[in-house]
């Protein structure tokens, strides 16, 4: 078997297809600006190559080539444009598809070829000889105007099974003409490693130049299948950050990248790039607008995070001993998760993880773990607010949270009495005790709970003029029971940031104002106990 | 290599451990009811275990095998119970853990046992021949108790590679005290497949009983280290249903079989229930009430929608030319997504899909296609929108949807003005035009939207009484661009049912109410269309 390190030395191509394959995903829909921010953060791991997109078939990818080259630094990669080879029957030179690769003016173009002769017959409708043809004269054609030419053979791995020679023969086509690459594609995403390990293999033994590997994950096997072709001789990658992509997605690229640096040994992006790969899959995801996946291998904020008795004790020992890879290596961190499955161990190292000694003060966990679970039971979760429950943890050790302030009472109203189709005018009151004095203070917003957000601040900004600098900067709601649909139990959890730090807050109740209201009051209370500002 | 169908005629156990180590996960807290509730579901499956959690250790997990063989008729699946093998330097009669196992009455109990000699010294604190000792006594005494026993060999292939002779000792002392299995456990999750296969293939070769595997997904390999376990001789598979668990998760049980039935031959689970499987997985996921990923493999929302222009053309040809499976082998469907990606083809299929036929209308598709795109560029979607994507083909259609009603204005407000702590009140007033009369009505809710659902419905159902049986199932809010937090634009996506169907209608405003009156307007003219009402 290959072992540990069996690639050292070996360097893998990375091809980052986040903005073409990867933006077929449902729900995703990148503008311009979208790719023109990602662009740079791929620029930044150190992909070798950053695919924009199809020029001429889509007209905002179009517009993405325009301005790349003019606006954009990147120092690294390379863009590549994708493609097809050109029409059946017509001569390259007259094809406007192809003329518009070339206009795109990228280095690389990434020509999609197909390999499996039943697509060539049904998809493409012409004949076996006529896409062999196809495929000569457009890499032909691409590679006498300067450009480097890639090749991703479609349905490779069916296309092979189902007629060997026809799919090495259009490998060989692709070579032959001058590509400098040509990349195996499960496009249905059905294989299996060993089927990728066994393929691979047989095309790697007789094959013209660089193979690549382009998976996708439909069988659950995207990042194995992808690490089993470098394996088998594969020397370029194709994925996206976040495995984002149609139907289940593409090969996870950083999760590839991870596999084959740190396990197997072998060179993928900019050295000490890796140790970004979390902050920048999620900036992507912010870019996005996809909510980051938590269980993402490697770079997911559940990765690294425990939750069980029984490992915490353990891990108090040697972190080593429950994680595969330290998570400093990714640039992610080892989370303790509170929840009632956690036992003491686990609430003394989240404590300490939040600057709280509870070392010897089994009373004191006690208590904790109890409240957890009461508060469990009632809606909240604690393993995505870490701010509520240091308030709460807090309040455990001293008795109270600080009373920087006491709320009397508070509205929200929100108005459409226009006819419908004209702006609605929210608004909200707080009355509260500061400072020594009784404030009352209303707020307005484009809805509720900005209103209410605006008018606690404006309450408490001229006692505590640190709450300036308070930003929301992220809000989520969640049904609890969503069998009773709008009667269902609400669940806030809030991110604030001081433009430094960023913490979240929880809060539940029978709507979203009331959650929202513990949410944000919760936030305030940690940002002004965070910052060391003492009760006025 | 292995080709499709290798393991023809091979059975492998499906050992479920959803309510014990998937209860790890994150954001996961299951009650008794949540685990009665899911046991019937795996037992449809036709898994052959359900492990359900660890009496004795966590006492909801005491009560539910209490309840369990009482209460549930589970005519396919036994119920394990998992626990850990005797204290060092204790007689395992003494042992109430051990004991506590016993009196749960589970005719199967799984114990966890170390076989990373590491483990030992450092988590256990005991010495190497200890251990050994320790799986023997706990085997014998709770086979003697006339238990089937099965061995969780914990860390079992980071240890096989420190210390081989070691791990197969302790593999071999659990099959001579007569463990029925001796389940191999990548317990941190870092193996890659090739690895798991060369060192089961390796212990299958010499030890005395049935191997199992139990993967964790920290690799992104979960399923294919699975399948490469079982292609290497192990005929037992421990996961869990949607790849829940601690950190990336468990093995996902579901994509496993469906590999091993449907690429491979194998048989795991009863007969036909594959093709349960996404409805399942999808009511698992209602109880744990943690949202289903769409990209999923097999099961997920996504796995089987196609959004690609490029393809959607090939697949009015050829379906099977662009997916992996056939979806209904797992209980799922082929769904086409309406996007600014989509050509006219997938707008026309969408159509056929919502029994419109659009075909040889291409001014209409346009009209569709540009319509589309405009609203995205506002932050609508349709993936998730049918009902109200096929409103908008219906307005585009017939000129104008169905006048069944006209809101003339609305308010909702929301009075916090007792004391804090005290209820609020939400109430909402809509005036509107319908049956050719004005209707003003108030409603009351536990919030504002729930007031305005209540509002709207109440002004309605006397001019169409058919709005009674209506119900909102799900409501998902979405900040568009959370980098502004409570200022962003809202996106809401409700769901909606009449009993009998269920749709899915989207909303876009300022703020929550405004998009929450868009989709809930939506929902109910969506719902007296589809009912085949007509304008009164």
């Amino acid at each position: 078997m290959t072992t540990p390190h069996a690639l050292d030395g070996v360097t893998v191509e990375i091809y980052d297809t986040t903005l073409r394959d990867g933006a077929q995903q449902e729900g995703m829909n990148l503008t311009v600006a979208d790719k023109m921010a990602i662009a740079p953060l791929l620029d930044e791991l150190g992909v070798a190559v950053i695919e924009g997109g199809w020029p001429g078939a889509i007209p905002k990818d179009t517009e993405f080539f325009g301005r790349v080259s003019k606006e954009l630094e990147l120092p690294r990669a390379q863009v590549a444009a994708f493609g097809a080879t050109r029409k059946a029957g017509a001569r390259v030179h007259d094809d406007v598809q192809v003329r518009a690769l070339l206009d795109s003016e990228a280095p690389i173009v990434t020509l999609v070829a197909k390999s499996d002769v039943r697509h060539v017959e049904r998809a493409l409708r012409t004949t076996a000889e006529e896409n062999l043809a196809m495929i000569t004269d457009t890499v032909r054609y691409l590679r006498e105007a300067g450009r480097r030419v890639i090749v991703d053979a479609e349905h490779f791995f069916d296309g092979y099974r189902f007629d060997r020679d026809y799919a090495l023969g259009a490998v060989d086509a692709a070579f032959a003409a001058g590509a400098s690459d040509v990349v195996l594609c499960d496009t249905n995403g059905g294989m299996l490693p060993e089927w990728v390990h066994a393929i691979v293999s047989d095309v790697a033994a007789r094959a013209g130049g660089t193979l690549g590997i382009h998976a996708h994950n439909d069988s659950g096997c995207a990042v194995a299948n992808s690490v089993a072709a470098v394996v088998a001789g594969a020397r370029h990658v194709q994925g996206t950050i976040n495995g984002y992509g149609e139907r289940t997605g593409n090969a996870d690229l950083l999760a590839v990248v991870a596999n084959l640096e740190l396990k197997l040994g072998a060179r993928c992006l900019a050295p000490g790039a890796l140790a970004e790969s979390t902050r920048i899959a999620h900036a992507v995801s912010e870019v996005t607008n996809i909510p980051p996946y938590g269980r993402q291998p490697y770079i997911g904020a559940s990765a690294f995070a425990h939750k069980a008795g029984l490992h915490a004790s353990a891990i108090k020992v040697d972190p080593d001993m429950y994680q595969h890879i330290d998570p400093t290596l990714v640039g992610n961190d080892m989370r303790m998760l509170v929840s009632d499955m956690a036992g003491r161990a686990s609430i003394e190292l989240k404590g300490r993880e939040l600057g709280f000694d509870l070392a010897g003060q089994p009373e004191l966990l006690t208590r904790v773990v109890d409240r957890v679970k009461n508060a469990e039971a009632q809606g909240y979760t604690f393993d995505a607010a870490d701010a509520s429950f240091a308030l709460m943890l807090r309040e455990e050790i001293d008795g109270a949270r600080p009373a920087f302030f006491r709320v009397e009472s508070w509205r929200a109203s929100v108005n459409y009495s226009e006819r419908v189709g004209g702006d609605g005018e929210s608004e909200a009151t707080v009355k509260l005790h500061a400072g020594g004095e009784r404030v009352v203070r209303t707020g307005e917003g484009n809805g509720p709970v900005n209103a209410l957000d605006h008018a606690l601040r404006e309450a408490l900004v001229g006692v505590y003029p640190e709450i300036e600098s308070f930003e929301l900067v992220d809000f989520r709601v969640r049904l609890l029971d969503t069998s009773h649909g709008t009667d269902a139990v609400t669940r806030v959890l809030i991110e604030t940031t001081n433009g430094s730090e960023v913490w979240s807050t929880v809060g539940v109740g029978a709507n979203i104002l009331e959650a929202s209201y513990e949410a944000l009051v919760d936030a305030i209370v940690y940002g002004l106990v965070a910052g060391g500002v003492e009760v006025r």
